[in-house]
């Protein structure tokens, strides 16, 4: 881990030049047989969800009507609520459902909370370095009561910093709140959550947890993790776009509501439901509740399979966060003198799917935050395969195969060059 | 219009007891026959529609991705782009999606407004009484920066009372904001929205309107109504819940954004798209783009039976806005001695799913705001019979047999008292 990605300059230059070349001449016909290796992009959609959405979709009513068909509609609400809960060990009148874990991170990241009837100010927002853009932009915050912690190389957040910030807090004009992510989404690393609760409590503070790349990959508990707040997200655990929860501990403490209008969630989220991708969360929330940990153990073989393959080829290759705990479907790593965004291509012109970083924000592939905050050189970025329910032995040898073909022509240029 | 619904009291009064009775004793067996005229609620899915989401559903990617799966998804949302444009006049680059109308409203009505690189703001919102919850909510101003605009007894926005308030407004301090729907969601008496817009444009104003309720029920052309933006539903044109649309007249006045994170949406709003919702989106509104005047003059004949049958058998019924514009789906309608509440429950008992007013807010049948900015008893308040291109002959045969049925009863209660 503490090898740094920067190999000399001409060496590399000139590989990337190569490469890139080679890209925009190819005459490579796409091959036709895809693999996908980006289910932390988003997941596709479990055939149990996909059934949920499709008989959901079939239901004429809207869940605020009080006939027959409204009824039925807020039925499959209540069974999907039920199903989330129990995914993440909290109640099901704690679940709020909005449109996706971006709206629910803007609608806990806010200064205005109510304590039941009261009001409760929070003062600064704490992210740690490595959270989520959604995260990262602090939502209702001002930019200026966003206050980043530091992770250390390991990818680990910093422990001592962020008590430090926090025992520097003045709790009396408003509290802090803190936001950590279970595991990181470019990386797969698993971060301290409850070690964290520990000082936040400490400050008296808030904790919200964006759990959106952890839930279906671990096992998640709300009540060991001590975290006031939940994020999930259906598509990345095989429900449909369209959906994510926010999970509050209790029912008191809850932030202003970001969306205003009908009384819909008990006032908490307006808007009619959105019944079909409700009800397909609830059916991909029920399917990871059972046998996660037999499934998750399949995906790391076949993870560690990839990650020995690509080692074995490319002794230089980086594999970030090799050494701690991780989720065990991501691989994230780095070839030296391959940018990333070259990366990708190359692989997606060999039929596999995968991740320059995160696919956060429209068709742009930028350095990569998460490695910056580690320590390493963001600019050549790192690759992310990630894995799933469905992915087969063979997508792991297709994409050692692509491997061995990006860098065997990678290592060609440069000996060409 | 003039009459009042204020029947003598005693007899009211025993009306509702009777029938509140009859309705708890009741062991009419449900029926299984179910017919759906509350398409104002939520439209059911129309089958291109359907087609459009299950194919989205099929694809894997994320629409922010690079790769081949990425760039898949993200055509189907290009193509959902210019159909949404397309029904309503504007230019594909000025639709942003969103999760749903009350999103829209609470990403437009807001106070901090960017003109380009420059901020702009708003310094109060103007609303008339009869907008929907998601809307008179006011969004993100505050409650003392929102001001309530009257409606005359016939349900149509009182211009001369909004030109008073406006001409009154000092813009110095803050542009006015002014939001007006087209077609009310309780009487679908259609708004002289393009009357409204000289106004604001007089006053140097901003103009939002909610053609949630009108679009695929009349033409709606944004040049025509000379609105700044327009708020899009959806589930209520016959696509799937979970997608709405913001549309611009241009790209250079904006609202700051409601969810920050990636840069989605041009950066308008964050979040993986929901791809399925969206493209079905698109599929219904290519669907409404044709066809419409034929299908809407069919639904006026089915609608007008209906007012004409249950005017015969209860002549003192009122038709909200019969004289008036109104969209050709809507009939809302009051009658003397019966709770809207109560003959909500009595249709569904008997068949027939309609809506007591509007279906905004969670279970809770309040009163009508509606009726009572028109002026009118809003206790007993209305029924809102509504069609869409599936209601057939038989459906309003089956309400009109509903209606006599009972009204039969709510009359042998009075006779019995």
């Amino acid at each position: 881990m503490g090898k740094s990605l920067k190999t000399s300059e001409p060496e590399n230059s000139r590989k990337m030049r190569g490469l890139t070349k080679w890209l925009r001449g190819s005459s490579a016909t796409m091959s036709r047989k895809r693999t996908y290796l980006d289910w932390n992009a988003t997941a596709p959609l479990l055939d149990c969800a996909r059934d949920a959405v499709v008989s959901a979709l079939a239901l004429p009513g809207n869940a605020s009507s009080v006939h027959v068909e409204g009824r039925a509609a807020r039925a499959l609400i209540d069974r999907a609520r039920d199903a989330v809960a129990r995914l993440v060990g909290a109640k099901a009148a704690n679940v709020t459902f909005v449109s996706g874990a971006t709206e629910a991170a803007n609608m806990v990241l806010t200064p205005d909370f109510r304590m039941g009837r009261s009001s409760l100010k929070v003062l600064k927002l704490y992210v740690s370095a490595i959270e989520h853009p959604a995260v990262r932009e602090g939502g209702r915050f001002g930019r200026a009561d966003v206050v980043t912690f530091p992770v250390t190389q390991n990818g680990i957040v910093d422990l001592d910093a962020l008590e430090r910030l926090l025992v520097a807090h003045d709790a009396a004009p408003g509290l802090p709140m803190v936001a950590l992510m279970l595991a990181n989404n470019e990386t797969g690393i698993l971060q301290p959550v409850a070690e964290v609760a520990r000082i936040v409590r400490r400050a008296g503070g808030i904790l919200v947890c964006d759990a959106v790349q952890a839930a279906g990959r671990v096992a998640v508990d709300m009540e060991a993790l001590d975290a006031d707040f939940l994020i999930l997200s259906a598509h990345k655990l095989g429900g449909p776009k369209g959906a994510g929860a926010l999970i509050s501990r209790g029912e008191v403490m809850m932030p202003a509501p970001l969306i205003r209008g009908g009384g819909h969630e008990k006032g908490h989220r307006a808007g009619t439901e959105n019944i079909a991708a409700i009800a397909g969360f609830g059916a991909a929330a029920a399917f990871h509740a059972e046998g996660l940990d037999a499934r998750m153990a399949d995906l790391q073989l076949k993870r560690d399979r990839f990650e020995a393959a690509i080692s074995e080829m490319c002794p230089d290759v980086i594999i970030h966060g090799r050494a701690g705990p991780r989720i065990a479907n991501t691989s994230f790593f780095s070839v030296p003198g391959l940018k990333s965004e070259t990366g990708q291509i190359a692989f997606d012109l060999e039929g596999i799917a995968l991740s320059a970083g995160s696919a956060c924000s429209s068709g742009k592939v930028g350095e990569s935050h998460v490695l910056t905050a580690m320590g390493f050189d963001a600019k050549t970025g790192g690759l992310r395969v990630s894995l799933g329910t469905g992915t087969t032995e063979d997508d792991i040898e297709a994409a050692i195969a692509a491997f061995g073909k990006v860098l065997g022509r990678l290592n060609r240029q440069v000996t060409a060059a």
